[in-house]
């Protein structure tokens, strides 16, 4: 594609740095010369992982999610830290959260979780080869979370019933689904 | 799960409200008695559609989106407005940023895109028997995209090209694979 759908910025206002993410508001000048006002989020980045058991089932956890004030089921996942490669994150986070480590960890795919206004990337992972940590790494001390073994048909009973409820999760199991077809 | 992890809200700052997203920063009590901050973004919630056409192939849009600073190539989408049922949205974004209006739309999945920080919720429909409009609706005056034919084996190699490179793209692209796959 051509840049002539560029918005370049006029001006950026910084309306808040957090511990987590940035809001900025840009004023942009559209193709067509006139201009717009864009809110921008600026998020690390993070990552997913998703954990494949020899059973075939998944590692989930359950926690609080306080945008949605409500407890959800989710694969593993966690923000990037400065400087940190995301594989190192990936392994971290599982164990962190599951107590398990792997033996493989392949990257899957990566995407944007919301384009229109963040720029929050999550690259995911399929983790396999796995086995409980002797001494696994501590939870954040703000994260508190629960371990399930999730089946592919357990999976979609949790999306009908709203306990798994966002894109990377809801992505896992679409990959699961597929694996579990080109086996037959 | 118990609401034993429930993260009750202490005090509640409104930092931003701006034209399509809130900005909340909340100190909340966590389930050990310790308090912590959430940085909470408010948004009014969105509509994704895979059209599907006679030939197998998807309509998607490319669009520069300023939160990445680039052009990529998603499916149509866009915010709910207040008080709109999100199948109209949907038939809605599908004419305005493709000209198609289509005789079947189903609801795949609703999703969250990122609960750690922000309660923006995708529906996700797919879209059948499309036929172009003859005075289709115009694209909002702030949006140009280009619209494309993508069949299943062009997205995969877009995916690696990172022209395609969001949640929802990412997950029709899945089922669109999945769906080829229970054909044979």
């Amino acid at each position: 594609m051509s840049e002539k759908f560029n918005e370049k910025t006029i001006h950026r206002d910084e309306i808040f740095r957090g511990r987590i993410i940035t809001l900025q508001v840009d004023e942009v000048e559209l193709p067509n010369g006139k201009t717009s006002k864009r809110e921008l989020i600026r998020h690390p980045g993070a990552v997913a992982v998703i954990p494949i058991l020899e059973n075939g089932k998944i590692l989930m956890v359950e926690q609080f999610r306080k945008p949605l004030e409500r407890t959800i089921v989710e694969i593993p996942a966690g923000k990037l830290e400065p400087n940190e490669e995301p594989e190192l994150t990936a392994k971290r986070e599982l164990e962190e959260e599951t107590g398990y480590q792997c033996e493989s960890l392949e990257h899957l795919i990566s995407f944007y979780t919301s384009p229109g206004f963040a720029d929050e990337l999550i690259h995911v992972y399929v983790a396999t080869g796995l086995s409980k940590a002797e001494n696994p790494l501590p939870a954040d001390e703000d994260e508190f979370v629960n371990i399930l073994e999730v089946s592919l048909s357990e999976a979609e009973q949790m999306i009908e019933s709203k306990q798994i409820y966002d894109a990377k999760t809801a992505y896992a199991i679409l990959y699961l689904k597929l694996k579990e077809l080109m086996k037959k």
